[in-house]
């Protein structure tokens, strides 16, 4: 015979895949027509408790029920209404006003940095969480471990000596009543990741197992906001493993097939904050005054093919033949001739790669600039340049917690970089650098994946980076807008900026002579009819210009030395996975 | 027999659109001819010219010629190397550093905000802009009016007396050879559009013609950086000329097929500009650490379909039907359940609506915010009033030059909202207040565009505000997932905002709790099987939450009253429009 927790999690993943009852167990039946009924039974008699309560629970909960959104009346489990679940229907009670209650609320995050004011140790303060975990202790005492975002509180609920009546407190102090202690440990009444709203004092404890750890909150109220179905996908704990510790671990997918409850993990969380603040610091830096880039937004349904037409996503845009833009390469060159000056787009960016590898996504997030070359190309290179080394230093900065959380879980060695200068090579001397040290290739081809990370390793050691551009690529690894160089038209006046050896940013001096232009698509095999929409932005006078495209995720995969890049988007997309 | 400049567009013409020779006239295809014959022969003598001089040109114009970028060498059309044409091709001679030259560049705009030092009086400055207007003034003297940005400034340029050696004067001041009079004013060398280098000293003027109307540069030096087609598809000069002025407009159409055009008129490209300073003071204020929201990127190729699935692009996505986001909605809700809090996104949102009206794009860009409810829904409304008040408060004071240029060309009577706190009505007091004054509608329905209309005037009228919101919209007119009032199932926790008579934003409270969502799901008619990755999302506990979508374009325009999207998209993409 099966245990209960095997029963439950059975039914659970018959009724999330709409098995035919038919093909369940009798057992399975049986036991969900039980709890079935058990639930029905419950709800009943709490329906009765509050009817008969009502009068008096409204004159003794106050605004606390007074919740006037609409998990709004509170289902009161005990005669003094300080505990119970909220429900979705008619709205609460005498308190409710628009805006809201009069609840003194705070957050975990507040706490853990100490920001808690004085008064607050003797003051009742509510906080929200999700229930990471529940333990009894006899019949009288129960812990709450509860969770929010990256931090996590210890609520303690101590029932009162038999016979003392919690009224007897008008302040509503501890101890609860003893039904309330016997509330939060009944099975599944607060399951793991069901959200519930605490109020209570905070009091000094040792609290090892929390992040918060010198205090824990003594409950003098609890109900569930929200109730989660009792059986997970996968154990957060486990998802939250540190990546060398020797415990159980979730596979990759089956954390990303559920990627809500996966986002939960406190490290998850905070990739997903140092990629918005990456955004934030490179918008930052290019919209400063000194800096004066526009942003823009250029259209991701392009008519033609996108860049020469390989690995695009088609589609029908009503009658016509469409593709999603492999990039806003055109476009933001086109703002650039329509004298724009100085642009950069924030947006996504489809690739049709046929490619399962720890590097690539079909749909990625690209940070794009393009700006108009007064006299040389390098104008570029130092404003990428400087634009990393801002988004660096400002993430040093403002993001210490997010990247304490990450390396918890995922340990790093901090990027070394150069705060005033980037190392610069030129492809040449990176090739002879690769030669020195044994490794072949041809004086004008371009690196390898290995080479990449050889290159990485030999600038590593010598000039104690993790960061630097490689300057004066080969035509032959370039697009056909790519400007030759002057002097010798084997190399272009291109740059790659490398990050722990891999490649992280492409940019380049684009070519704004028309004729020049036709004839280097020509000369790469594309039908130029395809370009003609960018192609008519050169005819009217075009300024010099080049720009940098570059992906987040990798940046982000890169920085905090992730391995992947899958870890780095909220909701992934690759070949494989399109859901959710 | 036709003029020249008849001749002249014919073939731009014919050329454009690749008509064979074997369809030219007789007389066009002559003067085509010798048109080539003509622009060869002035370039070998230009060559010829520049071997000769090469040694001598290199010492007398120093860094001018070592511009490092691809627009480097210089073909000089005289001996002294004042004016000329750079071309692509070989890297310039001794002063050419990867850094630049030295040349000190001012921008157009700076000269316009008078933010110029003293020492520019008397020293010469580099100035790069596109020519608007070329005229001569007899032999010895020509104007040029250069335009950089929102920005005009006369150049003049004068011609030494006969037989005085330019060069005499060792600092290059003005005057210029002859020569450069006459190649300045040569036909179609500085056609409409062109870029150039202008070296110069500035010099009390009053030049009434020009936005800098307070000075002029007196030219010692100029060069073309990338010449236009001498004939345009149409006359910025019409494309710029004010709303109400009677002169020759062009017509939007004709405008948008030539877009990167288009945005070089001054008030195109600031209302780009002000498009930029929507999202960045949206984003601005929801990033404070007191709104504490974090920027996300979900996924644009979304397996199943988008929200109900009216109205979407279908793709393929390797052998997987997808379709294009609606909206972020689902996944924004997602990102929350996700204990992300509080998000935003500012992206592109795709709607195939076949529909042609002055508010609707096929494709454009949500600035959308979702955000955990503490107690009441009113919360998302008052982070939306107050998002939006900041917003416009920045872009009064820091897009003034932006405003006063759209001003000029489209008249706009500014926007009048009240700082402290918008004006609120519910939903059942706007229908009251249409009925007062002699409107029908039924008490559950939504607004028609001309009772927004109608609605926004008596709100103007009575509350001498363009800004207002309403609240508790009917159940019929949202969404499934919108939270049914707690007190009147027939209404919901939902608002919109309106701009001048017309919704520019539609926020509410969302359901969390799956089984409420699946019915309301079921009773719309949707297929929950098609919704799985989203009701997936609410089955492991879910947070009361609300957010806001918000069509960026949309704003733009009601902020500035322009009476139709497209002008507020860089590049619109709507039924009947894929190009550019």
């Amino acid at each position: 015979m099966a245990t209960e927790e095997e029963l439950a999690r059975s039914i659970q993943h018959k009724l999330e895949h709409r098995v035919p009852r038919s093909e369940w167990t009798e057992e399975e039946r049986q036991w969900h027509k039980e709890e079935k009924k058990r639930a029905k039974e419950a709800e009943k008699a709490a329906k009765a408790a509050r009817a008969a309560d009502e009068e008096a629970t409204a004159a003794a909960t106050g605004n606390v029920q007074a919740l006037a959104m609409n998990v709004a009346s509170l289902r009161v489990d005990d005669s003094e209404g300080r505990f119970g679940r909220y429900e979705l229907g008619a709205l609460a009670g005498a308190g409710a006003t628009a805006a809201g209650t009069s609840r003194r609320w705070m957050s975990l995050a507040d706490l853990a940095a100490h920001r808690l004011p004085e008064s607050l140790n003797v003051e009742s303060v509510w906080v929200r969480g999700r229930v990471q975990a529940v333990r009894a202790q006899g019949s009288k005492m129960a812990f709450v471990v509860l969770r929010e975002g990256y931090a996590t509180l210890q609520v303690v609920c101590t029932a009162a000596p038999a016979g003392a009546s919690a009224d007897a407190d008008a302040a509503c102090a501890v101890p609860v009543p003893r039904e309330m202690v016997r509330w939060v440990t009944r099975s599944g009444e607060l399951s793991a990741e069901s959200i519930v709203d605490v109020c209570g004092r905070l009091q000094p404890a040792a609290v090892k197992s929390c992040s918060i750890a010198d205090r824990e909150m003594v409950a003098e109220r609890m109900y569930v906001v929200s109730r989660a179905a009792p059986v997970l996908p996968f154990e957060l704990e486990d998802a939250a493993r540190p990546r060398d510790d020797p415990g159980a671990h979730v596979h990759r997918d089956t954390r990303l097939d559920h990627r809500v409850l996966d986002l939960r993990v406190p490290a998850h969380q905070a990739i997903m904050r140092i990629q918005a603040g990456v955004c934030q610091l490179f918008r930052e830096c290019l919209s400063s005054p000194a800096m004066g880039f526009t942003e823009i937004h250029t259209p991701k349904i392009i008519g033609g093919v996108s860049e020469g037409g390989t690995e695009v996503f088609r589609l029908k845009y009503f009658e016509h033949d469409a593709c999603l833009a492999q990039s806003p390469q055109l476009y933001k060159q086109m703002a650039v001739c329509g004298d724009m000056r100085r642009v950069f787009e924030i947006g996504p960016v489809f690739r049709a790669e046929n490619s399962n590898t720890y590097r690539h996504l079909a749909e990625f997030v690209g940070l794009d600039v393009e700006m108009e070359i007064r006299e040389h190309y390098h104008e570029v290179m130092q404003v990428l340049d400087a634009v990393f080394r801002y988004v660096f230093q400002g993430l040093e900065k403002r993001y210490a917690a997010e990247l304490e959380c990450i390396q918890r879980q995922y340990p790093f060695v901090p990027l070394r970089y150069h705060r005033e200068r980037s190392v610069r090579l030129t492809h040449a001397e990176a090739v002879q650098l690769l030669h020195e040290h044994g490794h072949e290739m041809g004086e004008l081809d371009d690196f390898s994946s290995e080479l990449e990370k050889a290159l990485g390793e030999i600038v590593a050691q010598r000039y104690h980076t993790d960061f630097y551009i490689v300057d004066r690529f080969p035509a032959s690894c370039r697009p056909f807008y790519t400007m030759p160089a002057p002097d010798d038209a084997r190399y272009t006046n291109s740059f790659d900026v490398f990050m722990r050896g891999e490649e992280m940013v492409s940019g380049a001096q684009r070519i704004h002579d028309l004729a020049v232009l036709e004839q280097r698509a020509a000369a790469k095999g594309i039908d130029v009819i395809t370009l003609a929409d960018y192609l008519e932005a050169f005819r009217y006078g075009a300024p010099p210009h080049g720009g940098a495209g570059i992906g987040l995720e990798r940046v982000v995969m890169l920085y905090l030395n992730l391995g992947n890049v899958r870890e780095c988007s909220l909701f992934p997309r690759e070949r494989k996975r399109l859901h959710p």
